[in-house]
């Protein structure tokens, strides 16, 4: 029998190669035939919604369970949104730069601050807001309307505790909501440099989501309002954007197996876990980081010699082109990697093999 | 050990009230932990694409798996027109009622024709063009840029090939695309009084989906753009609508199992099977019905003590309260519809119960 | 030489076909190079916002005027909902029939009841409202947002006070806000059978437009929120939507002009004078009305006989074709007939020339 | 009597501080009473369409006629672009800042390059598009769908020959529309750095307008299509815009009168020799200019004592606030800019008064 050669290399290319954890595979066949009721109502996102609510510290939270984090930026934007307001983010957001312009669909402007390793600071938003204020024509430009972060960014950085309480307290003093998009929500807060837990996070911010299908799940993402602040008929947007799955089911069981006895956590932890082990193979191999990342994402700068030691063994994202010949590649682990792979790449670029 | 009343009791009010097809969840067992790339290009989805090419008999045919009925009703009519164009539909149409304006959303008028039982017909399409194009303010109005229909409609009705190739003909003959939802796809053409299979289909339309949330799948529908003509940059529309799963194999592994072996065929077979033997049991019970549909929809008008016998013990949609007290029920069978469930129903409504 | 048939004969085609009362052409030229700001801050338009406060009797409305009415209804509209809301409308209502899908391009379903003669009545909307809020499914539907009337109507009939303050009892109890179309609001207000002013109307409203373009004026439609209940932001609305002309001075010297000393009045009852007479030409003519209008468009059944008799020398529009050969004709007067029009019309269709 | 001090300064502010050229408002009421079809169906804008024509040298160019600059780059942009697309500009581009996200409100993303004094290099549109085209997550980016230049930009600079063809030679290789946004063309092409007329820049671009709002008319936009290339169903498009004017004879007569005996030119011609003097004042006053502008906006850098000569009695648009305490102002010149108005501001900057 002939191994498929692509299927029997090692991919890093991104935290979403792999189905769900087992857990989940087991409890959707354990319930699959009992019959529960569409769009929600099932007992799997009831469950799912107490859990959410419990972990996050907030019993009055509204939670609501979507696909992907695309659709969860446009609907939890626009439902925020005046069409004349925009969305402040770094210019290397999400948003910004890979949605496909999902957030101009729902007629809002990406109104971008350069940033510093996917992060913004509330200096630069406070800076931005006096200056649009203090601009003549600010009547005729698009209206800032929140502030958009991801945490951990899409450098793989994350805030520290101060720097999410500086923000949102421009944030408040503007009446601009603060919105965290959390797509790797799990790995952020897992990595050693995190000093934020989710309650924390949920005081910080206005509304946010916690990423499930980078994080264990086949697919969807968990939107939290902590303060039971969800804009009214949240679901009709949800149902008008093509959102709304008729199996809700589906997700709700996911995110309930999520929340149970820390599964969600465990994950993270794993995932960040073996991201510091990735980390110290190319530490050891004397390649150098793009940029230093606490969490599960890693921006080795390869050479062209590293690359060819790679070449048809080792998947990886090739972030970005250098002039002198090497690459910014990104290698991302995720709750699925396993210590035999960051073995074997360990084996690929120890010293004695170059 | 108390039973929950809730789930103890049998539900007929939709065809999305079970998991899925137990193969899926075997095969999404089996296949877990293989690493495969994102967005569509795993090997599942590849599958997928060949083995609905070769079921719709198009072998350029041009395949995407999208998430849900309203995000595919949505993405593909927002592909094909422009923005002063506007989708022709019967007033009943699931675009014109139920999806919340995800066609305006997307800034299109739903133009909307009386129909009949569900249907429109190539007469009345006709006569509806015609008059606006005689219209001296045509220039003034949206203008007619696709004809939608489903197949079968949401009320369980069904278009003959003839009704087919006529409307198929006017909308050729006005270059207009045709679109036909086919959320249930396989319940229309499993039923008795189809005359049509869906590699005919697919030469009488211009687009189409193939339904898997309600037949089988846990969630997915499947559209197919037979002779390779889907609109440029689909991918990126399809992202820029929030529809694109990162996960793309959750889909791909789906309908690649609902298309082998004719799984979607006998599932939607069985789930007629079902339907014709409730229809047959309300027809003992001397219950009339709201309109007579061959397909997994049954609407029987149900008397108050018809619904008192019901009470507590069997779910279904109420669909329309009648003037006399009575109302127009809905009552779906889906693949995972049981004879017992058949027999209850049956045992319940019996003559001697009354 | 030779006189273009064309404009030698006479049109009652519509209430645009001439330009504006002389006294804006002499005021545009007798301050045409003074120098004024821009985008609405120039002393004309501050003097048309005094003088349409005092004669809609609010002192704190606050006043905008654009340039036509799609783009009003558009703005207007769109400044009030959600994306996730529709305007309820009759459905002859403009915004529904002849604005090009103008609300769908902002996202918003024109949610239409039947009306009658171009009206609807609180029965109608308060039966509309019971259904939706009863139905089962009105998650999954457009949500009721707003309640738009035009008066007078595009049939030429206007609301009662009554029937508006039932109108508005139920936008109250609803918490809909009701628009006023009021693209012909003078010949609205100034015809015999109105029963209401503009202090009154703008009791009866949450906001209205005074339509300049069909009154008068060049282009300009004034729009009033007569509680100083103007959306946030809404100048930046207005720009968003091209709306916002940078020489308003265009617009504020029109308005000011039209609300000096009663022009827009008078204008308005010289119309409507003139209608009446129009309509006692058709009378005497023996000529039947497809719908009694007391306003400035009137609606006679013209037989093949009668159109001959106008052909090639009197212009009007063609409104709807009946199956006996005749047809529905709409013939609008406006401030610029004239009575010598009028006698043309009369000597054209008297008994004699039959 | 007391002078309003306000209307007693000289205003520099912008081009639009007057009315209309008197030419206009005398053929207006020469013609007031005449009846003519609306929508753009009068002689008035058939004159204008057949001048616009023979002045750019196109006998197939389709013509329309709008209102307003920001009206007209969404009506233009968006019937040129599917949703997925993005209008590639200079960061500095009206579109991009001061049209209050009237491009993403049609759902486009304004696609920005950080461009040189207002203006994008061919050079610097191939090297993105180059990289977006080499980006392997190009399919999940917003595409780009044409290329918005200004003429003169924003910054008062004007492109080359040269550089125009160069643009356009990237355009056409890539299959991307150009258009060139003309608000001020008639400045632009009557400087004298210009080495480019009407007939050449229409060769060089797929749709452009001829500005008249700043340019002697009261309101106006003359969109062209040079090679009768205008999208289909445009007219329909502007409709659902709302920038369709019922009396089109307004525009139409404007631009009718502007291109009478080239009054056009004439007028831009007098805004440039005005400029040139105003340019002259700054430097006999040995003030600095921040861009070297050839046409009709100039942008002294003004010292806080400047700024108090002038102070109550001459206004301008302060630009941009420099570190050291000066400013960046605006100074327009137009079609209406008297010698008088030069010489008084030249006395108040004369050396003697400092």
């Amino acid at each position: 029998m002939i191994t498929n050669p692509i299927s029997a290399m090692i991919s890093f290319t991104c935290d979403y190669n792999e189905g769900c954890h087992p857990a989940i595979l087991e409890r959707l066949a354990a319930t699959n035939l009992e019959q529960e009721p569409g769009y929600g109502d099932d007992r799997f996102t009831a469950e799912a919604r107490a859990k959410i609510r419990q972990a996050v510290g907030c019993d009055s939270a509204d939670v609501f369970l979507l696909t992907g984090g695309t659709q969860t930026n446009a609907i939890v934007i626009d439902s925020l949104l005046h069409s004349y307001e925009g969305a402040i983010a770094a210019d290397t957001g999400h948003i910004a730069v890979h949605e496909a312009g999902a957030i101009e669909m729902c007629r809002h402007k990406v109104l971008t601050l350069p940033g510093r390793e996917g992060k913004i600071s509330a200096e630069e938003l406070s800076g931005y807001l006096s200056a649009f204020h203090a601009d003549a024509s600010a009547a005729h430009m698009v209206q800032p309307g929140l502030v958009y972060i991801s945490y951990p960014t899409e450098y793989g950085t994350i805030y520290s505790r101060e720097e999410l309480e500086q923000l949102h307290a421009v944030c408040l003093r503007e009446h601009l909501p603060l919105f965290v998009d959390g797509a790797r929500l799990g790995y952020g807060l897992a990595c050693d440099a995190a000093d934020i837990d989710l309650p924390q996070l949920a005081r910080l911010c206005d509304v946010f989501y916690i990423g499930g299908t980078k994080v264990g799940a086949l697919c969807g993402e968990a939107v939290v309002f902590p303060q039971g602040n969800a804009p009214r008929h949240f679901f009709t947007s949800v149902k008008q954007h093509g959102g709304l799955l008729a199996k809700g089911r589906l997700l709700g069981l996911q995110f309930a197996t999520l929340f149970t006895d820390g599964l969600y956590e465990r994950l993270s932890r794993h995932a960040i876990a073996m991201a510091m082990r990735l980390k110290a193979v190319f530490e050891r191999a004397g390649i150098p980081f793009f940029i230093d990342s606490p969490t599960n994402q890693q921006f080795p700068i390869l050479s062209p010699s590293h690359r060819r030691l790679l070449d048809g063994l080792v998947l990886y994202e090739t972030w970005q082109q250098l002039p002198d010949g090497r690459c910014v590649a990104r290698f991302a682990t995720s709750w699925a990697t396993t210590q035999a792979q960051i073995d074997t790449l360990a084996s690929l670029l120890s010293p004695r093999t170059i």
